[in-house]
Formats: structure tokens, sequence, C-alpha cells
């Protein structure tokens, strides 16, 4: 069983709501005729597209196309648009809300063959790529040059596509999400147009900020096919902690205090006592099934051991236990293999179960109140759902193991993150933290946002009249 | 004599252009029996909400209104738009493009008695002020919290004029512009109605960025009523320095070393030579009249003095005088007075003349060649024309000093400042790192951004299809 998505179809539901089949046959002809064996409507590549890793059901997309430059990106929404066909635009497939679905048909454009670094700057720190690059092939590019690109969102996931969402992960509290790393794109509009929205300096306050409007657009604007991004220099020195709590409250209570006194610690992450327990099932580790925080500090060698010892006196002050911190590469490793571990020995909880990841993000302050009250919720609905948070920012996910058979179990995880969605609204938070708005989260976006959503539909309607881009996506049904 | 600025007129040229004035007379007439005597048409407080500091005309509103709330803000919009009267927000008027110029005539409205701090949230590092505060009020107001607001763009700006203007200045090298220092606004569109972007949280993935468009939009789009601000800790320990070098070359050579080598600086600072001769004059001074870094380091007293020691090792490296460091607030002052006194200093270098602000911003590498080239492009004019830079940004400002009644040397400083705009995007860079597009850098935005800017006004006619907002400001005319 799975959840429906016709909250997601702008044009009405169902299959009835698909554009025309003569001027889908069409541009399928065409787009054959221009790309040979690099456009497909084999059903397995066409099925490979629309893969969900939650209960969204997927929806294929009429053909998936492998474009090699951004002339061949213009070329396929060119063609698309004079046919109204949806274009869809994927890359490593690993969004969580449904945004590589094909709710209304149409074609999906596969940019994995567009992946390459066009150039480095090393001294003014930034480099340009093409969106299919994955953030660690990029790492490994540029790795001789002493610099590297920080955000990690977990996934090997593209760069077009992580700056499409939003993305953010482990290091956001020290060097910011997609928003901030990204300086510049170019893209192919609605129409086939093809933009850059800033040159390469710094700063600019010349004009509307078209850079940050498509970065979490989702592909509903525009196609994404350069990206000019900041990068970093790698630290001298690398140091890793951790400290277990009694209790959630303290836990967070130490990360206020941390981020409070300014200490630019690097990485932040919260496990809850399911998460240590199942990281201890899987990894055969012995850390005290309670509230655990993993931290990274980034730096110089004084920096980074002033940098432990502030915030071990401060795990101390919220009766943290002893706080153990190393700057051995082999001891760091397995110190963070329990992060990393985090999401499939999150399974060793319930075998052969399926998980529904979802996330929200809170002020700090709320934090504590939010994962409590949704460990407690969950636990009220019979679901076993480990948490891990990205505490520095407010930030935390919640991968529900239900039965994907059972309409109860589905029912019930429905719910849940309804009501996780809205709780973290009623916190000043938001439904969602990096994930994207998607399909999945489509019907909370008013709730959070109120009128100011009927004004991103004007822009919506403004930049893409035809509604080609990505349809379906993060704008609710008229 | 002074420019014209038929450039920004998108209804025509001249007064022809203006609204109706039966309209007007109209509008102003709800505007007084709603505001009383918070409404006046009286020509000085009118010629006092388009003063520019440059050669850009004045152009007065017909009336000026002083609203104490959101809702009478919106008050004044919705009669407005139902007129199709201009309204032209306005807070300090110390833009510098003729931001808060009313070329079509209409409302200007004063926000500087919405000016309270609404909410502190010091755990979550955030407060929540009215756009009429200034940068200084609103540090003064909160500094018991032991917290600051990092922006620093020289005047003492209002917060929402800065953030329209997406301000930023000396710090923004270490805590961003105010890009990245806004977390939501509120803001009256043009409608009337009354949005909010965002929540509290630190990040979201939730829908089209809507606070980044606000920003820097100049009040084209919505009048900013309310801002979420991030804060700051303020710093233990803060250090200053200075360093003098032979040529640009060598001072631009040792900003980059310090950026690439991750010295997470607060500012750093350049003085061109005629900038630290006129402040010698001005102050009494004798610092070697060869360009200067000034720098300031924020942090733990043990990280300052780390971070001052790498930097002075840097600065040798690149034949940088001996470097002088101090965390005496007396002696840090001293050595900013410089840095602070440089505007009102460069009048040293030609008494009773008039400065034409510009500013430009490059990727750092191209920093020395481009103030070189523009130091011998002002003397090949017979401008006299210092700099001042955040160097650390690529981001500098000159200031030629002319005789406003000298046609010869207004039309020679014309074709300087475009001269500038057009080799800084030549360079890769944009022709304003802060100061806005507003009427004065409107010919240069397509230059720079070329088919992106169809797309700016796309947006712009999908908000505001009346134009009623800011006319004639940023979106080149039709």
């Amino acid at each position: 069983m799975s959840i429906g998505t016709s909250g997601g179809l702008r044009m009405g539901g169902g299959q009835e709501s698909r554009q025309d089949e003569d001027n889908t046959a069409t541009v399928c002809g065409i787009l054959r005729q221009r790309f040979g064996d690099r456009f497909t409507t084999g059903e397995s590549v066409r099925s490979q597209h629309c893969h969900t890793t939650t209960l969204i059901s997927p929806q294929l997309p009429d053909g998936v196309v492998f474009p090699h430059s951004v002339e061949e990106v213009a070329d396929v929404v060119l063609t698309c648009s004079k046919f109204r066909v949806p274009v869809i635009p994927f890359g490593t497939g690993t969004s969580l809300e449904g945004q590589v679905n094909a709710p209304l048909g149409g074609i999906s454009v596969n940019l994995l063959r567009m992946n390459q670094v066009l150039r480095v700057n090393e001294e003014d720190l930034d480099c340009i790529v093409q969106p299919g690059i994955t953030r660690k092939a990029l790492n490994e590019s540029i790795r001789d040059t002493g610099l590297f690109f920080a955000i990690d969102p977990g996934a090997d996931a593209s760069l077009g596509g992580m700056a499409s969402t939003r993305a953010s992960g482990t290091n956001a509290v020290r060097y910011g999400t997609m928003r901030d790393n990204v300086i510049a794109v170019q893209a192919v509009m609605p129409n086939g147009e093809i933009i850059r929205t800033a040159q390469r300096a710094r700063k600019t306050s010349a004009g509307y900020d078209l850079t940050r409007l498509l970065i979490g657009a989702e592909g509903t604007l525009g196609i994404i096919t350069e990206l000019t991004l900041r990068l970093h220099g790698i630290p001298e020195s690398i140091a890793s902690a951790s400290c277990s709590f009694s209790n959630i409250f303290n836990a967070c209570a130490a990360v206020i205090d941390t981020i409070q006194f300014g200490i630019p610690v690097a990485r932040i992450e919260l496990l809850d006592e399911l998460t240590v327990k199942a990281v201890n099932s899987h990894s055969g580790l012995t850390l005290p099934e309670s509230p655990l925080l993993l931290l990274e500090f980034h730096g110089t060698e004084a920096s980074v051991s002033e940098q432990s010892a502030a915030c071990g006196e401060i795990m101390r002050d919220h009766d943290g236990s002893e706080f153990q911190w190393t700057v051995k590469p082999e001891e760091r490793s397995k110190l963070w293999q329990a992060r990393h571990d985090a999401y499939w020995a999150s399974f060793e909880l319930r075998r052969g179960a399926k998980g529904i990841a979802t996330d929200v993000c809170v002020p700090i302050s709320r934090l504590a109140d939010c994962v409590s009250a949704a460990q407690e919720k969950a636990k009220s609905m019979g679901l076993i759902a480990p948490i891990v948070g990205h505490a520095g920012d407010g930030n935390f996910h919640m991968l529900p193991l239900i039965d994907p058979d059972d309409p109860e179990e589905v029912a019930a995880v429905c719910s849940f993150v309804e009501w996780l969605a809205e709780h973290a609204v009623d916190m000043d938070g938001t439904c969602t933290g990096e994930h994207g708005i998607g399909q999945g989260k489509m019907k909370y976006l008013e709730r959070e946002l109120g009128a100011a959503v009927g004004w991103m539909t004007a822009v919506k309607n403004a930049i893409d009249p035809l509604d080609i881009m990505n349809p379906g996506k993060i704008i609710p049904p008229a």
C-alpha cells in the first residue's frame, strides 16, 4: 500500500490529468531523433527515474533523456514547452519527498552525464561545476588544491539536486546550507532560455536574488545546468568528541550553550536513545543507551584543542558523561561510524521494516520540547521511530519503521508525519528543514506560511505560465 | 548641474509621466483624513525624503506619511494601489543610488516611527525588530544580553533599509551580508496583503525563498515591516592590527592568503595611498602614505592572539610593514579612527568638493588589478578619487571629488563611474557590491546579468502588476 499523491496534482486527479498523449508521442519522437540512444521510453529506465524511498507512489515519466550540455538541456525544455509536456530534472534520485516523480507524466532529464568540474579558482575559493557531479566526486577531484566543498547531506547527492532542494546536513551549523554556498547558477528557464543569475563576486546587491530563488525551487522554475560554489580550506586539524546525557533536555541545553558561547563547532549531532541502541546492535558497540551528542571541531591544532576544552566544560555543566575527544583519524572515524551507520542501523530495531524518513526544524530553544513530544507521540501510536538531529540548527529526522503492507501502520505513520509537521510549525519552526516540499509536504506549506504561498504561486505562474517545470511539486493545486 | 534620471522612468520621461494628478490629490486627501498630522505635503518635509548624496537629481514625493504599525502601512499601500499612486519606503535616507527618489511622484512612507525591538530570543540568538530601528539603536538596546547584530554598513542605517538594499560593510567577510543575517521578514505586498516569509527556524527548505527575494528588492516588491534577525555573541576578545604595503598588489596578495588560510578575520579593510594621505591630514596622523590594511579579530583571547600571529606572518611574507596588533580598547579605537574618518577625511584632498560615492565588487583574485586600473583611469581623467575597500570580499568604494557646477567634471565623473562598473563586470564582478541598483546603476544591470534581467522583470510584473512599489528603480524601463 502506498500513499496517493492527489494533493500533488495541479491539473486534476489521476491519469486523466496527464498531458495530451499525442503531444507526448510527438515529443518522444523528436527526442529520439535528436538524442538517439540517449533517449529512452523503456519501462525499467523510466521506473528508475521516479523511485521514492518513502510511501509516495512512484509515478513514471514517459521518457528519460541524458543530455551532455546546457544546449541539449535547452533543446529538451524548448521542445517540451512547445508541446506542453512536463520536464522533471533528475540527479541521483535521493530526494525524499517525491521531487523526481512524474505525476503528470513528461520527460525526466537525467543530468548525471553533465558531471564535470569546469574550473577551480583557488585564490577566490570557488569552483564552477556541472549539476550532475556528486559531492564526493567533487571533493575527490579538488582534493589536491587543499580546498573542499563543505555541504554534506549524507547521501552522495548531485550538486544540482542539492541546490534544488536547498540541502544542508551535518555541518550546516558551521558552513551554512546550499543557500549560503552557491554563488551563482546557470539555468535553463521554461522557455528554453539560458541565464546566469550572478557573476562570480562574493557578494552583490545587483537586482533580485534569482540565485536564491532557484535554490530550493526543486526544478519548478528552471533546470540548474551549472553552479558556482564556495569552497573552504581543508582544516589543518579536525577533532571529534562524544558525550552522553541522561535525558534529551540536558543534551539540548548543552547544544544551546555551545552555540551561544560562539564555539565554531563544525558538527553537533544528536542521537536519541533508540538510535544509540540500534547503532550498538548494528556495530557491536557499547555506548550508553541514552541521548548522545557527537561533535566535530575544525581549525588549527590550538584552536580545536581550545574549542574541545570549552565544549567539554559546557557538557559537564549539563551533567554530560565524560567528554572524550580525539584528533586521530582512525579514532575519529570510529566515533562517526555510529552517526554514519545510523540510517541502516535503525533497521535493527525492526528487521524487514520500511523506514519513512521525515524531518522538521525548530528554533533550538524548542528542540528538546519538540523531540521529547515527538518521542512520546510516536510511542503512544505504537511506532518505533529513532531520531538523529542536526542539533545546532534545531533540525531533526525521524525514521518510523513500519510494515508498508499493513494499512493500519500506514495510516498511523501518515497521521504521525502530519502531527510532527504541524507541531513543528506551531513551535515557530518549519515542516521541512532540508528535505524540501516536493509532493509529500505540499499540504503543510500553507499552514506554515499562510498568504505567502499565494505569492510563491504568483512567481511560479509568471516564470512558468504553462506549468511544465516539474509540475505537481511545492505549489499546492489551484 | 545634476545627472538626469530618465533611465529610471519606466512610463516615459519627465513630469508628463507622473500619475494622474487627480488620483494623487484623492490619495493625499484620504491619507490626511486617516493620519492627521502624521501625513504632510509640506515641501520641506518632502524634500527631506528624496535627498541623494550623489549627482542624481532629487525627485520629490507628493506626500510623506509616518505610520505606527503594519496595519497602517497596509492601509497606505491599499489606498495607493486603488488609485495607482506610487509608494516609496523610506528609512534613514542613506542609500546612495537614488533608492528613495520619487521619479513618478507618489507617497513616501517614513518607517522611522516603527522602531521597536519586539522580542529577543537569547537562546536562539535571534530577535524580531521593526524596520525603522537603526543598527546602533538595536545594538544599544540588546547590549545587556551579550549579543550583537553584526552587519555594519558604516551609516547608522535602518534595518528595513539595510535589508532592502542587501547591505553589508566592514565585517561581512566574517558575518556575511544582510542576505545571511535575516531569517524572515514580514512585508506589506502591493495589494496591501501582510505576509510573513518564513518561521523562526534557522534553516528551512519549505518553498521559494521569498525572504531572499525581498532582501535587495529595494522596496520594489513590497515594504518590509518586521525583520527576524540573527544575532551573535559579543566576542570575548577583540584585537586590531594594521600593516602598510609598498603597493596594492602586495596588499591584496596578503588578503588572499589570509582568506585562503581560513583565518576567520572579522574585518580586513584596504585604504589606498590617497585615503591614507587624507586621513593623516584630517587626524594629524603620520601613517606611511602607501596602501594600508586594517584588520580586526574576534574570538577568545587565545584565538585572537593566534589569528593575529598567523596574519602577521602572512603580511611579512608579502613585504608588509611591521604588523602592530592590540587588544586595548583605546588603541583599537585609535586604529579604526582612520577607517571611520575616511569618508570625511577625503574632502581634505579637495576642500569644498562634492564626493560621488560608487562601489563595485570583483573576485578577490582580481581586486589588485581592478583597484590599480581604477587608480590609473581616475588619474588619466584628472579625477581625485580615494579608495577604501572591504578587501576580504573584493568590494571597494571610490569617492571621486568634483565641482558639481563644472559640467566637464560632471561629465568626467559620469564617464568614470560607467567605466568602473563595466570594468568590474568584465572581471566577472558586479557593478554594485552593496549600494544596490536604485536609479543610478540601472543601465549596467543588463550588461552584468543579460537575459536574467528579463526574469527579474517577470517577477516584478507578477508581484506588482500596477508598478506602484518604488517604480523606476532596479528594473530598466520597458
